[in-house]
């Protein structure tokens, strides 16, 4: 797979060059010569940001970066969220372009210490398709050549390795050393940031922040469009897939996955099923590239651990379109496809695939609408298809215990539309996959990435983005196990003003992890701590937030009726009391089909 | 610097590699070759952990590693920390390793998100010459052969980029993905960590760690020996050292610094002054190289900042002899030493240095007992250099506030001996400076590194190698800008049972940042939490720990003449109301020299 992508990679890289060699010359044109109107380095990068609609910088404040936020704070557009630690910026930084989409993310940490407690953020933005770009500010032009032992460096000269570290993790680096290229590098990897939509690592020593270069640029928007294919082979991907789509008889099931949310082809995607009316399914990390009240929507493929019926139909439809799929373990139900590459047409951001032949640098985003030309002809034959309803009904259980088969289907009925939900990894993203979101939701979860704790840093840039696009609430379920290595986070909610409402599922550990090994192990269990009082801690007991316990189902149901709580207009923290070794069903499965490929060697113990 | 020390390093190398196959040699021929014993890897690794004296674990669970976390838990001589971060362990790691002298810090990660996100604290260690063992449990054999997009992966097939990353900030790596060499490799990289003093990096797949091997090597303990030095060039360095002293008439000062203390040779330089009566003075970084209560010893010196005294007094000697030095920038000054290297004898771990003569290999452990030995002679004349009285009154100010020239003479009298004292990066490292430490105290800041939050998980570590070897009180100071980035580790040293005194100096910021850059500018706030709850919260509300609020002299002198807050049987935690815009002395005058050299290219617009 890693030679394939190799090759994939660097033909799309040579259409991305035409196309911004295209982009550049138009730009040159157009930037008046004679502009005579000079701005800061710093300056430019926020004015790029603001016109990509940043509206939020995250990050932590730095000796190597002060100056560039005197800028941050004195500009009129950008607001410096101020987070705890640079970690959980970076979460929030993704968060944010998660929701905000067409947007980036961005967080600013200082040279060493920062930015490397911000790099498995950044990691898990490159892992999972995000577009964030990582600011650093850096001891000063000087001083990166002459290599003192300043504080934040290693002690023995060496001031390129976080660069080396951070190259593993980014798709573009710029290195801000010279004000003579400093617009030129800022747009070529804000580009780059976004037609790939994964992090870029942009350094920015104290001195060039203050230099004063022409803003003539910034006339001419930054190119946000994905190169077009080649017309002649995008012509024969077309005509290949519609004659296999014939061949069946129209009988092909659509399943929709992490890179058509990311890649932003929601909206081709929409028409694509509008016109051609296939029934569609999502893997995981899929769910909400299409609305899930949509009349052709069957619900979640996890291959063998999904619903029998929709194992059926996916599994059994002639063909399969697979639209920006991310074959991951937990996506896949361990790899449990049963759908050979003989019966699949894979659509991604940058290369199709139909069938067993492969198609370099043709990508979704310009493809589809052509593909829906061509196809809608199928639309009669494909709506006699059933597609499963996509339900999920409240267990009537004999007990007052809040299971996980029973909180699930019910905070379904809590959810709005145009609401945004995160679902930390562990219990949660694995119990949110059955429950059918409301029209215009977003779903934020780490299926591929799953470092725990992410939820946390990102609901913070998630509430930031739903706030500036007049979203609905924004929803967290996170493990009282994963909440405690990002709860400060919780503060930085409270002082950016935001409202989300954090669901803590309190069931006394790593319950993901007793299932996949050690459920008796002390090493699963984390402190009891009395989550209630978090938010009057961190606001020093201001009546800004409120918290809530609950045990039951009924003191569950209370709270979730109440019209004071559904508003979310407070901050609002719910503990939910859940035992430790209770798991959703798709947790178990997926650890049970785990369990079998982990090798530890001998068998478990416990 | 950058290349002098290459050279350094190759021919050191040359040194520790003889040194290596000689010991490889003796293992090997001792090795019972007919033993039967055999052992999982993992516990092999655990048994030469434990050899070393390391009693804790830190580090979180993830699916990679909670088969080896079987092995540790079930292990009688090791307790798992339970960690509430991975960056937070490392920290813990590495506080361990600074009190427990001779023994290493460890800490276990998995797989990508765990490791990366204990980066930072693992390049602290390595910036600050610490050795701790990161351990990183990874994907079995098949998988990191076959790299399938298990979660924790960056979806690309790299499975190998986070150990690319980790090369920039360990000193050693070993990867292993075989049983045969396993033991070998366990020994190598535990050597390289003891012998170097910086951290090193271990992956140890899920399968692995089960495999049975030979438990043979382990009756042979590693080699914790430095190299030796040759002897004819080691006699040579002490005779020109001893034909400058006789020249300047004993005139001479020694310097020690922080790789005194991290290279283990405190005993030798105890030794080294008893016998010679030189005038020792002690770099920030070298606190506690040396007793402060030691009869030659005069303080700290800081370049131009110091105390005019002991300024006079170093720069004025006609030889110093620097032992283990660090020059960074908050270390010396801002860079303003004054002693020409035509002045200065340098010893370090693995060189020497004589006036403008480098001696590569000649290290100062070996080196010391024989410099005493012949420099002896000069303890009469010695004697006769006065030295000031390192001492530090308590201001008599006329009003109630707790200013910062007030705090760290009053709790230098709290200091008991054996007390394990811990300051954040920031206005506790600098206010620390100039406080006589009692006989036996353990300093720990990091200076050079100065990563803030480090400190509060570097207690957690800290304290559990205090009680490991029966020392005083852990005793922290750190600011609330800090404590915030890191203040779920609090829990971690409850569910631990220590009890360390936690000072949180509530200055409403960052005000080391303030008095570099912003003084009134916003993104220097933090939230005001309640401080006095966390301890509550992070306990379910359990009365093993007590806070406190402090907001005058009277209350905190009230505090800290009590005599059940001084035992310190329980964990307690004090906030300390102070100023926002005060600062200690040695901080604003560093902060002013560093301005000058700052270069933000505009002035300063606040």
């Amino acid at each position: 797979m890693a030679q394939s992508t190799e090759h994939i990679t660097s033909t799309a890289n040579l259409h991305k060059e035409i196309s911004h060699l295209r982009h550049e010359l138009k730009t040159t044109a157009e930037s008046h010569p004679a502009s005579s109107e000079r701005i800061r380095v710093g300056d430019y990068l926020l004015e790029r940001l603001v016109q990509l609609g940043v509206t939020t910088l995250f990050g932590v404040p730095g000796d190597f970066n002060l100056g560039f936020l005197d800028l941050v704070e004195d500009h009129p557009k950008i607001h410096w969220a101020g987070n705890c630690n640079e970690l959980n910026a970076s979460y929030a930084a993704d968060g944010f372009a998660r929701v905000k989409e067409g947007s980036v993310g961005a967080v600013v940490t200082t040279f060493g210490v920062g930015e490397l407690s911000a790099i498995n953020g950044i990691a898990g933005s490159f892992s999972e398709h995000v577009p964030v770009v990582h600011i650093v500010g850096t001891p000063n032009t000087l001083q990166l050549k002459t290599k003192p032992m300043l504080h934040h460096t290693l002690g023995d000269g060496r001031f390129d390795a976080y660069q080396k570290a951070a190259e593993q993790f980014t798709i573009s680096q710029a290195h801000l050393t010279r004000k003579e290229n400093a617009d030129v590098e800022i747009d070529r990897v804000l580009t780059d940031c976004i037609i790939s939509g994964r992090p870029v690592y942009l350094t920015l020593p104290t001195d060039v922040a203050y230099e004063r270069i022409s803003a003539a640029r910034l006339s001419t928007p930054l190119n946000k469009e994905s190169p077009e294919n080649d017309p002649d082979i995008e012509a024969s991907v077309v005509e290949s897939i519609y004659k296999l789509v014939k061949e069946a008889d129209g009988d092909v099931a659509v399943l929709v996955d992490a890179c058509a949310i990311r890649h932003r082809i929601k909206k081709e995607l929409r028409e694509f099923l509008d016109q051609s009316q296939f029934p569609v399914y999502a893997a995981p990390m899929g769910k909400t590239a299409i609305d899930e009240d949509h009349a052709r929507y069957g619900g979640v493929y996890v291959g063998s651990i999904s619903h029998p019926e929709i194992l059926e139909k996916v599994e059994g439809a002639k063909f399969i379109i697979s639209i920006g799929s991310m074959l991951s373990d937990f996506n896949t139900g361990n790899f449990t496809y049963h759908i050979p590459k003989g019966k699949t047409i894979e659509l991604h951001s940058d290369h199709s695939r139909v069938l067993h032949a492969l198609y370099p640098g043709i990508g979704f985003k310009k493809l589809l609408p052509n593909l829906t030309a061509k196809l809608a002809e199928f639309r009669e034959v494909a709506q006699k298809t059933p597609v499963p309803s996509f339900t999920y009904a409240v267990p009537d259980e004999p007990n007052d215990i809040i299971s996980q088969a029973y909180l699930w289907p019910r905070v379904g009925q809590f959810f709005k539309p145009k609401d945004v939900i995160l679902a930390e990894t562990g219990t949660s993203s694995f119990g949110i996959i059955d429950v059918p979101l409301p029209k215009e939701a977003t779903l934020i979860t780490q299926v591929l990435w799953g470092s725990i704790g992410y939820s946390v840093g990102a609901t913070l840039g998630a509430a930031c983005a739903a706030r500036d696009l007049n979203l609905g609430r924004t929803i967290l379920f996170v493990g009282d196990g994963s909440l405690q290595l990002t709860v400060q986070e919780l503060s930085t909610m409270v002082t950016n003003k935001l409202t989300p409402i954090i669901f803590v599922l309190n069931n006394s550990g790593y319950t993901i992890e007793r299932y996949i090994r050690g459920m008796h192990r002390q090493y699963n269990n984390v402190a009891s701590w009395d989550y209630t009082q978090i938010l009057k801690t961190f606001t020093g007991g201001n009546d800004v937030t409120v918290s809530y316990k609950v045990k039951t189902k009924a003191e569950l149901n209370a709270l979730l009726n109440d019209e004071t709580f559904k508003k979310a207009e407070k901050m609002q923290l719910v503990e939910i009391i859940m035992p430790a070794e209770d798991a959703p069903a798709s947790l178990s499965r997926q650890t049970e089909l785990g369990g079998k490929t982990n090798h530890y060697g001998d068998p478990e113990t416990v």
